[in-house]
């Protein structure tokens, strides 16, 4: 896996947050969300398989889905940590209503025991592209 | 902003992981790592300037450098999170032992009041590029 160009989205998100009009800085603005998931170990291979379609489906179809990402930790493969970047908070809000994510959260309900959302304020976001 | 492209940069990652050989597959994996970082609010655009100066210089100089995101608690700014991925491990040992790494966790050291690090397993890392 190569990188050759590199893409600071951080500076481009700057950007956009600068031009925009100061009222509509907020709305505009690049929206995080960080969810921790515990999931029922006995479903884990069901709830990775479902997570990892659902996050492809959505950033390759939805233009405002940026960044999907979800990661495991190392000592308990069961909690989940979920990383999201959408272009805005309306590109998170139709994300939220599309068949795809319904019918993820309708197939995973039960596997999930615990869930923490957070919404998170961008600081720096700084990524390599292809 | 737009993005027209779609890079599944998960994808990439489980051909990468599938065509390792056996023995070599977790040292040639994604290298991920999370951090929890309890800054001092009295100096926390300090802190802020150092990271965002530190992340984008690491991603557009450093080859397995691929993304270095820091987002702040909503309710508590001061509360930063932060999400890395290397091309591998090794990539990550590079970068921390890198100048501008070492400048940063000098400048920063007496800012950070709690610091929590976490090697995670990636499950899926959906990205959309330029």
């Amino acid at each position: 896996m190569r990188y050759k160009q590199a893409l600071i989205i951080g500076a481009l998100m700057t950007n956009a947050m600068v031009t925009s009009h100061a009222g509509a800085a907020e709305a505009s603005r690049p929206y995080v969300r960080m969810a921790e998931l515990a999931i029922d170990p006995a479903q884990l291979d069901a709830f990775t398989a479902a997570i990892k379609e659902v996050q492809s489906v959505s950033v390759s179809t939805e233009p405002g889905c940026l960044v999907l990402y979800a990661v495991a930790d190392n000592q308990n493969p069961a909690e989940i940590k979920v990383f999201e970047i959408y272009q805005d908070v309306d590109a998170y809000r139709a994300h939220v209503q599309t068949p795809h994510f319904q019918k993820f959260r309708a197939v995973t309900d039960n596997m999930v025991k615990s869930r923490t959302l957070m919404d998170m304020i961008p600081v720096s976001l700084a990524a390599k592209a292809k």
